[in-house]
């Protein structure tokens, strides 16, 4: 890949994955690649220069990559939300809406402390259910969310939206439309 | 947790997690720590100081977050290895033994290049199943696996000495004996 100072160059596009009719935006290809790695991870902090962060909550599972690198890069503590049964001590957990049937996450049920402020990372906002489960779960143990910060995000699915009407900040690195 | 020098003080242990009878090693109170997250990356980066590194693997999940931190720290690029059938693109594919039964991980064919250098990075290293599987999915892309690093080691499961006798380099911060 020739270099690019715009990560979206970086995405590659997978057609039929996970099934047919779906355009795949594959971070893979991103996270690769040194360059596009380190503007994903710096352009992820810009917003928040001067902001202060206490814990960085990653949704499992490519949201650990660049939670453990913002979380490094902040020297600031790391927090999973992990699908359900993964996580081994007391858990909270939140369901939410598949496109067919539900999923369920948790959070270590001691893993945030009231008033601490949270930065929520992943890298795709879609629809946005996993997210605002996330969102519920650290805000159920106290934390303050400061904003959720993505890769990508697909505007067409209203995940933006969504996360908005709940009073958080969203910023995400870029856009694909007509998926 | 009172602060320490010591990544182990950091690590929580569960009783009866997966199953009964089993001591689990709870990482996540050390990531969730910024002394400790920050000690762990930094540890496991020392013994490659002047060492050539071209990529950072990780190992689905817990690998994500330390091997996105060290990727960052080193401003290279980060490789995933995943459970079957989470890779959108073309891959190749391990299988290795697990206490009942087996599991396959897989990377993406074009995601090391031929000579590359590449640092294998997991939470733990028990048996060494999947380890073994992460370094033969690098090699068969060419790759030459320069070391795996680890948070802890099981040495009474036996996976350090299972790779290096694949003439693999071993790094782990602290052990747990007598699970």
């Amino acid at each position: 890949m020739p270099p690019s100072n715009s990560v979206k160059d970086y995405i590659r596009t997978i057609v039929d994955f996970p099934h047919e009719g779906i355009l795949f935006r594959d971070v893979t290809t991103l996270f690769a690649d040194p360059r596009g790695f380190r503007m994903a991870i710096d352009q992820m902090l810009h917003p928040y220069a001067g902001t202060q962060i206490d814990k960085v909550v990653g949704l499992e599972a490519r949201g650990f990559i660049l939670g453990g690198a913002i979380a490094h890069q902040l020297s600031k503590g790391f927090v999973p939300v992990r699908k359900k049964g993964k996580l081994p001590a007391a858990t909270i957990a939140e369901e939410y809406q598949l496109e067919y049937g539900s999923a369920v996450v948790e959070i270590h049920d001691d893993a945030l402390s009231a008033g601490e402020k949270v930065l929520i990372v992943d890298d795709l906002l879609a629809t946005g259910g996993t997210a605002e489960a996330g969102i519920k779960l650290c805000e159920r143990l106290g934390a303050q969310v400061i904003g959720c910060v993505f890769v990508v995000d697909l505007p067409d699915l209203g995940g933006r939206r969504r996360l908005e009407a709940m009073g958080i900040e969203v910023h995400a690195l870029c856009e694909f439309s007509g998926h």
